[in-house]
């Protein structure tokens, strides 16, 4: 940062739901970024913020921000960035006015995930993909991270795919119920119960990771990885972070030995910047089988980093284990906003 | 039954545990079968039952069974047929004896099931393996059912390794509170989490099916099915019915129409008997994608049908469906108590 | 029952919520009843019931309902006893145009239950009441039956308030999901936590007691029940069952085993006409301090039964105990179904 | 503090259970305390504090702290003052051995707490109580913190006592499972359902406010505040904070906005001697009616602050209101850290 006395305004679309409030809340105290802006839908813009929030974040609702007047989703915004938390229904057309406009659009909305020139973007995966931007056509850019599964999962792999090569990957979910948004998944639905089926999440789960984990070419391309995954999502009754039984199948022959030293080497880009939401480290491996568990687990790194234990054979596959990641900071507005900090930190936000 | 105005009297192994419980509850008011000893641990034996249980099943305790003696667990019953829901740190050497001794022991414990000449039985996957008992050195015999996670499966995959051929399984479990017993699992550890291990049921869960799944050959053997099994086992916050999702490979070309056929055909020996605790139909498959869902469905067939749902195309094995069934009914108690009906009907308690 | 061979036709209003859905539920194989006629909202009028339902009760839907066609709620249905699950939002006028028309109403909604000539009903508390109707100005009637956390409470007060008289009654709720309705509590709210708070619940629980409590007089008037009643209500994280800490005060010295003994010989009117929903006992008082619990006793009497627990000296008042009652079941549906039965007994649907 | 470079060694009784794990998890970067002792049954004692322990906090175990051998519970541990997080079944004669040796004890246990020369202690609530110590015959002294369900009630009541004093308080706790230790509650009897029975725990509730909010006399004895409890106590499905619902007599008439007016108003010595542990403000008031909840409010004020809401008209009493407070923090291990800077900021640990 050239001037840490001066703040960098940002704007928040979709200030009033679920994720936009997560944003809220995380970038409190943000030591690069101040919230300047708030966009909601026609309904809630002219209104105060407090107004026109259901607040319901573990944290109070910050008094400045209360007070703050809301506008309409239209790109007139006192900022340079906007960070989206956007329903998909409306995300799409939204975005590409900001980004036409000229604005920096990070994204947690899945519309333009698998678009040629948006990078779909962790900074410790694949912080090269950034450059896709300079292959939009907009005046500003958009940049987007994955679905809330997808994120924990390609973290695991990340440093396995670069050491060993991954062939398959099968991946069973236990995710947790803030991903359904508020109010979202009724309390009698899961009381003493659990869903298996989260509509369009095995999707994204079998597609964004091959994006994540793909080559960006010469000619500004991503080269998808050529890796077979294989998805089954369930909801259970745990309030943050999901849990996912996995089993993979390396290109070569591993040791489990190896496949836990290269998760606990593992530092990137992120961790070298000292991003102020780069969790470091950003994996831990458990050796207590028990472990890693959501509610004990959730938070380290501030929520950021991964959680990993239970690496064992598989009989079918290499091997199996399990992995936790907070699903709505650091596979949503968290991870949003490290997106950002890497942007920012590369100086993209200064270009166009 | 040559004579059915007069019920069979049987006992009960390890009356004050959870399981030994949940046989009480279960055989009251059977057609065929009335308790007459229940029988446990020192501590217990001479007292009341009333006075030595904790009782926590969700019916209230029978008042005949509350003001039975409970007695040592040694071999002078007054019974032919004994079901044992003993711990199996001492299931053991306990059901030897009353095997020695000329009883017939119903077993809901692991200890004797991998054994070669004892039968790990469910009446609708392999009730010719009863057979096995013959080769038994006892006076009376041994039958086990297997684990509360295998029956489920075993179930599912029965109809289609008959009609398909089987060649590989993954299994990922979401496993309900009451497999582990009672005080079991504590509630500090399962409210807003879930924990992703389970001692030595993935182990089970590898092994089990391919006995139950195997071939009795003339000489009294059972050639174990060749499936590779991969088991990952996780506890929910459920109280009863495990959940599993499942994915597998045949051994042909198959269908998914004709999957769905084959579970919507299936029948087997104890539906054609009739026996009181068989299930009608067996399986039930749900086109609602939300569906099974343990509270909804682990009721079924009271407790004893299994429910299919969600079978998908995997995107590296053929065919992916979540499967769950009541973990202490058809899984523990329940399961052997049919085990028992079959024997009976066939007359191997008036054998040997 | 003049002809019992014939079962009596009945329609449910608003057939496709939460309280319909349980009716429907509940009077599948009623001995007396048999359902006829679905109505609901404009939205669902004219599809078939299946195509128009969120079926979401634990027991299957029943395949004859399921196919039947759902009807506008007006007057015109085959059948002259309507049960009404409609919401209070639009109760009021349809429910008295069914009136009017010469319907028999029997409601669970809150809208005509202070009305004066209209009984809120509980047949083992005031079943004279019934004769209120008589004062009616409609060509059929209205009968109604009370809140959910309401009936519990008052089936514990009455033996009491008959033997002693009571004259003050603190009452602290803890109430089930289910009594919000479906999707009513979202799952992010009561998970790990608690709500002190339930709209409108805690005046309706300081006012209906004392109409229940009541005496019809002989000019058709009921006097209101002279008792100070204070509640606070909260939600906890439990599907079904309502439990209630109470205290109170007699207006005589009262020991406590006359309390448990006044429970304990109550029966009513219903259970003397042996009315098919009459529970027998209508109460159970439990000596082990744990009891009664939700999951372990909601479900006595098939949900129509009342537990108690814990009788012991108040140091305020005079004693105070434990009350469950199931919410949806005795609570409402249930409980209305009990009100029906104890009107068509007397033959009141026969008049007028 | 005279020399704040240099920290005061403490110990820990009971160092391996849920109290002592809590003391280690919240003593952590104290600016005042450093653990220099760990002290636990003969089973642990001479093992390594990570072989011993069974670490089930949420903070990971710290390095140091895992790494130190633990000492038997007998006085020779190199600190003045020792934290007890003893068990009441051992806890009396450890800790008067303690005092009788010249340690200062800090007792979270119940045993010593209604004795004649122990202050019953909260910063807030009696601060001058503490001076009873100089009436012990002990070469130390012994200090103890009230149950964790006395705690939050009385930081409730004691504004209101102060202003407008208090005759007759109704309180229902709704219990968190925390409060009753490691295993605690079993899943199975906590899953959909509650338990309305504490052992002891009323009792404790409606003696112990009446010491804390005594006066304590000339001579160096506490007057007994003459107010008259009735508690029911609840066990409900939450992991931390217990929720409480009171209804209260004054003295005198008081208006609601007083009562609003003087928890808002309310602070106390530890707010004015700044202690590390103090909660600033004390008390919130909340005037949303659906707070305050336990997952949203038990932390706040790091889990030492005490919330507030729903303040109504009572139809018996004068008022009601919602109280929570976190039972494992303010109601035991932080409570107890608050009682000792207390104890050292006014020089007690320099004495006798």
């Amino acid at each position: 940062m050239q001037n840490p006395d001066k703040k960098i305004p940002v704007g928040i679309l979709g200030a009033t739901g679920s994720v936009g409030q997560k944003f809220i809340e995380l970038l409190q105290d943000h030591p690069w970024f101040t919230v300047t802006a708030l966009a909601a839908s026609e309904r809630s813009a002219g209104k105060l913020y407090k107004h026109a929030v259901n607040w319901f974040q573990q944290a109070p609702l910050p008094p400045r921000i209360a007070n703050m007047m809301v506008s309409a989703c239209v790109p007139a915004l006192p900022c340079r960035i906007v960070f989206s938390g956007l329903d998909a229904a409306v995300a799409g057309p939204i975005e590409e006015a900001f980004a036409e406009a000229g604005y920096v659009v990070i994204s947690n909305a899945k519309n333009h995930r698998m678009a040629e020139t948006v990078p779909l973007l962790i900074p410790e995966v694949n912080p090269d993909h950034l450059d896709l931007v300079r292959k939009q056509h907009y005046k500003g850019m958009i940049v987007t991270n994955p679905n809330c599964s997808t994120t924990g999962l390609v973290m695991a792999l990340k440093p396995l795919h670069d050491r060993f090569g991954i062939e398959k990957v099968f991946v069973v979910t236990h995710q947790a119920l803030s991903g359904a948004g508020y109010p979202g998944v009724s309390s009698l639905d899961i009381i003493d119960n659990m869903i298996p089926y989260i509509g369009g999440e095995e999707e994204k789960m079998q597609i964004e990771p091959l994006k994540l984990l793909g080559t960006l070419e010469e000619g500004g391309k991503v080269d998808f990885a050529n890796i077979a995954i294989s998805a089954q999502c369930n909801r259970v009754a745990v309030t943050n972070g999901h849990m996912e039984s996995v089993s993979l199948k390396f290109r070569s022959t591993v040791k489990k030995e190896a496949v836990v030293q290269a998760w606990r080497d593992f530092t990137a880009q992120p961790q070298e910047l000292e991003l102020p939401f780069a969790p470091n480290p950003p994996l831990y491996y458990f050796d207590d089988p028990r472990y890693p568990q959501p509610r004990l687990h959730r938070d380290l790194g501030k929520g950021m980093a991964v959680s990993l234990g239970r690496l064992r054979d598989c009989s079918i596959l290499d091997v199996k284990f399990t992995v936790l990641s907070h699903n709505t900071i650091r596979g949503a507005a968290g991870g949003a906003i490290l997106n950002a900090e890497l942007l920012v930190k590369k100086g993209y936000h200064e270009e166009q």
